[in-house]
């Protein structure tokens, strides 16, 4: 028997923890029932935690427990957190990566916190220069997603950064979608050559001089209104802009949706109308369920960390571990090192 | 008798001209019956416009034609059209306002193309660094609009940029809405003061110290997620950021909406379904309508200038004459210069 993919969970990070995580890791043993090719490692209060496993009845061997005896606090900060963190739940959950106890680190925790906690302990890999927030956005085509980096990890990049960035985000993509061709593109303003920033051009030079059929192929530049048309599956972009974007993109959603629910619940016709839609608007809702597409993941470090919505619930977790699931599936560590081997290493 | 509101259009710019521009103006005067309180000037081939406007019978004394020899060239970018646009049916529009002939000019013509004649012929204001491209976003507050700038005139910006944005923006605003108090505020990935750039933190500290009852309430940082909640109602930006957003956010609610179209006319059940909810859905698509939002604004020149959506149609072009009718009787000229005195001119 190979070796069994271990996820570690941080149970306590963000909302209504470790309730929401449990049930995560519950609707995730009962979607995997045949597979027992994974094992989950829980960390936290092994008190509370336990108490959540009786209450779904989880009595699995797939399930470890590992008691910290402290959280990191919501008034954490990035500053604060070098010194507060040591031996609580997010810090034991990646820790276990370094002596080879688990493949991937999963947490709901602060985005800041989880970034400089995982550098301190993982490390940044060779010829990469910073990490970067990878997340997936739904697309038109077949298999609808796209990988989006970096979505804040850096407000600040320069070109080699962005170059980075494709090389990192094409191999993640690879590791969900191993037959398919990635093709990465730049966001910026327009799609002609000579618009945007300098530090934009001078990416677009190295991107075109990388594309190749066993990395990845440049598609040039895109703009905000084709991130989602599925011309590109990997799309590059500093952590400024890709923080924005994706915001925009989740209030813009917010707001159609929020206007349609109060115009389909008007008035007795509207109510009615509901009843022949019903099925149809249910399978809309749930392809733009914003929980399909939570989890973001670090790439960079010497080890793959994924973050949690915060406020997400126990499907939006379960998404979450099952995506942790598919990369180590996928073999991500292996597709970034292939990936990275094509920079010079400047 | 008060001077007339001069609107000096350009008639060919944009797909479809001067069929689709003399449609909006049919659509303008139809709506203002009962205003005589206004002009347009139409620029562009004399014969075609005649044309046209014989088709909508439109034999109003609120109408007069100008000839132009030429257009601006759809091959023509920033570059070229400083040589090639003399005396074009655009670069008339907008000369109109040097003699004061006319108030504001109208056009449906390459953006680029259009700021580049425009900074030639009306130059730049004093005390203003840089011209910003402002537009409108839907809100969720009772008067729906807010004002986003800039959306791409610059892609690179300083502190003192942003600065001067938010003084144009907010004069934008009151020029609109006299009535109410105008909230500013900058876009940025976080709401937090120790977030984002350092020239985000300068402009932060700068309109920190603008913010007053007779100029407009400074409110901090807002992120992507929360444009259009109606807190602030003149969000600024990069133009390279605010260009993204809009963009992304027109992405998104293509793709939503493309979703429940296809949703809703499914099957048999969801066509029944949309029998009940006809009328309201009507509204709904009614109020998402892009072409109520057409119209961005050069704002910082002597002289305003209005880019209508090159793409849009008569109802869409209707709105951005409506829009620059309802900015000169808000007296916009004044309120920027008022505005501007704000600012020590460094």
């Amino acid at each position: 028997m190979t070796k069994k993919i271990t996820i570690a969970i941080d149970a306590m990070g963000g909302d209504n923890s470790p309730g929401k995580t449990i049930e995560g890791v519950s609707l995730f043993l009962k979607k995997n029932q045949k597979n027992e090719d994974f094992i989950l490692h829980l960390y936290g209060n092994k008190l509370a935690i336990e108490d959540e496993l009786k209450k779904y009845k989880i009595t699995s061997n797939l399930i470890k427990v590992f008691h910290s005896d402290s959280v990191v606090s919501d008034k954490e900060t990035p500053l604060t957190a070098i010194k507060n963190s040591k031996n609580t739940s997010m810090w034991n959950c990646i820790r276990s990566q370094l002596d080879g106890s688990s493949d991937i680190s999963l947490s709901a925790g602060n985005t800041g916190v989880l970034l400089v906690v995982s550098r301190m302990i993982l490390k940044m890999m060779n010829k990469v220069s910073k990490p970067a927030l990878a997340g997936f956005w739904p697309n038109t085509k077949k298999n609808g997603l796209n990988v989006v980096l970096d979505l804040g990890a850096n407000i600040e990049c320069d070109d080699n950064n962005l170059v980075d960035f494709a090389e990192l985000g094409s191999a993640l993509y690879k590791s969900l979608f191993p037959n398919e061709i990635v093709k990465v593109s730049l966001l910026n303003v327009g799609s002609e050559e000579i618009k945007g920033t300098e530090m934009l051009k001078n990416a677009y030079k190295k991107l075109k001089a990388l594309s190749s059929e066993n990395n990845f192929l440049f598609n040039g530049y895109s703009e905000g209104n084709t991130i989602m048309n599925g011309e590109s599956n990997v799309i590059v972009t500093d952590g400024f802009t890709g923080n924005v974007a994706l915001k925009t993109a989740e209030g813009t959603a917010k707001f159609i949706t929020d206007n349609l629910k109060k115009t389909l619940t008007k008035n007795i016709f509207t109510k009615i109308s509901l009843i022949f839609s019903y099925f149809s608007l249910k399978k809309f809702k749930n392809k733009l369920d914003p929980r399909k597409y939570n989890g973001a993941i670090f790439l960079g470090l010497n080890g793959p960390v994924v973050k949690s919505h915060g406020g997400t619930d126990g499907i939006g977790f379960y998404y979450s571990i099952n995506f942790c699931y598919k990369i180590i599936k996928g073999d991500l560590i292996k597709q970034i090192k292939n990936n990275l081997n094509h920079l010079s290493g400047e």
